[in-house]
C-alpha cells in the first residue's frame, strides 16, 4: 500500500511484536536491533520521551544502513503520571499489575522514520488508554508464572494472556501492542509525497 | 485460568480468528462447527440478532455433546441501524467499505454458553465502536485484491492488513475481532461459580 519506490525499509527494533505488526501491512522489510540499552524511569514527559527514544535507535541503525528508509519506536506504560518500564524481576512485574489493576492508564509509542541518504526524517507518538479491571493477585501471579510479562513495558502484553485484564481501550489498539500501525501509515504516505 | 473441573470446552464456531482468540487464555477445548448457514439483514436489533444467533449455534453443536461446555457466538458490523454481515462478492465488500469509510461503526459480539448434560446456560454481548478514516478507492481495491474481506462481516478484518483502516476503537478489541475474550471469561468465572 505504500510505493517505497524500491528502496529498503529497516525495522530498528528487537521487538518481535513490532516486527509482526509491521508484516501485517504486506511490506517488505529487514529489522536491526539498535543495539540501544534502553533506560527506564527518566525524568521526560512522556511523549518527550517516546520521541527522543524512538530517535535515537533510528539514528543507531541509520548509521550503519547507506540508503533506505529506517523507522524506530518506542514504547512506554504511564500509570498517573509514572512511567512503568519492562520490570527488572517478577515482584517488580507483580508490582507493576497490581498497581494497573482497576485503574486506567496511558500507552505511548513513538517512531521516527530517517531516509537516507538524504538525512531527512521525521517523528510522531500516538497515545491509546487503556482500561484495567479489577485483577485478583492469583490472577496476575498465573500471568507472571506464562514469563510473559518480564520483557514488556508496564510488565503485560495485551496481545497474550493478559488480553482479559483490560475491559476497555480508546484509541489506536496497535499501538497497545508496540506499534501505531495508522498513524505511521499516515504520516509515512505524507513522507514519501503519497496522495 | 478459569477452572473447567475436567469437563470439556467446545468452540461451536468455524471461525479460524475465534478459535486463535479463545487459545490466547491458554485453554484446552476442541472445535465443532455448527453448521448453520448465517443470514444476512436481518430486521432485529442488532444485540438481539447476536444472542439469537450465538444461542442457535450453541445448541446446534450442544444437540451431539453429551458433557462439557459448549460456546457460541456472533459478530456483526452495524453502521447507522443498518447490520453489515459477509460480502457476497467484491463489488458488495467495495460498497461495504466505501459506505464505512471516514464514519463511526458499531461492531456487536453475542455469545451463549451451554452447560451438558444439565442444560443450564447463559448468553451476553459486547459492543464496540470503530472510527474508520477516510478510505481512497485505490486503498479499498488493493485490500479486496488480498482475498480477506469476503468471509467477513462488514468486508474487513482489524488483524489483516485493513489494521490501518480504523484510526480509534473505544470498547473491546478483541470483539471487533470476533470474540470479546474480556466479556466471557468475566461471565465464565460467574457462571462457573469462581470468586
Amino acid at each position: 500500500m505504500l510505493d517505497l519506490r524500491g528502496k529498503r525499509l529497516v525495522l530498528a527494533s528487537g521487538s518481535p511484536r513490532r516486527e509482526q505488526l509491521l508484516r501485517l501491512l504486506g511490506l517488505e522489510f529487514e529489522v536491526r536491533n539498535s543495539g540501544l540499552v534502553e533506560e527506564n524511569h527518566t525524568p521526560a514527559e512522556p511523549a518527550e520521551h517516546v520521541l527522543t527514544l524512538s530517535r535515537r535507535k533510528a539514528e543507531a541503525v541509520a548509521a550503519q544502513v547507506p540508503e533506505g528508509y529506517i523507522v524506530g519506536a518506542d514504547t512506554i506504560v504511564v500509570l498517573e503520571g509514572e512511567i512503568l518500564g519492562k520490570p527488572r524481576d517478577e515482584a517488580e512485574a507483580f508490582a507493576m499489575l497490581r498497581k494497573l489493576s482497576g485503574r486506567v492508564h496511558r500507552v505511548y509509542t513513538g517512531f521516527t522514520v530517517i531516509e537516507k541518504p538524504s538525512g531527512r526524517w521525521m517523528s510522531d507518538y500516538e497515545v491509546t488508554e487503556v482500561h484495567f479491571r479489577p485483577l485478583t493477585d492469583e490472577e496476575i501471579w498465573a500471568y507472571i508464572r506464562t514469563g510473559s510479562p518480564m520483557d514488556k513495558a508496564g510488565a503485560y502484553g495485551i496481545q497474550d494472556q493478559s488480553a482479559v485484564f483490560a475491559d476497555r481501550i480508546v484509541g489506536c489498539f496497535y499501538n497497545v501492542v508496540g506499534f501505531p500501525l495508522t498513524r505511521w501509515y499516515l504520516r509515512m504516505r505524507e513522507f514519501l509525497g503519497e496522495p
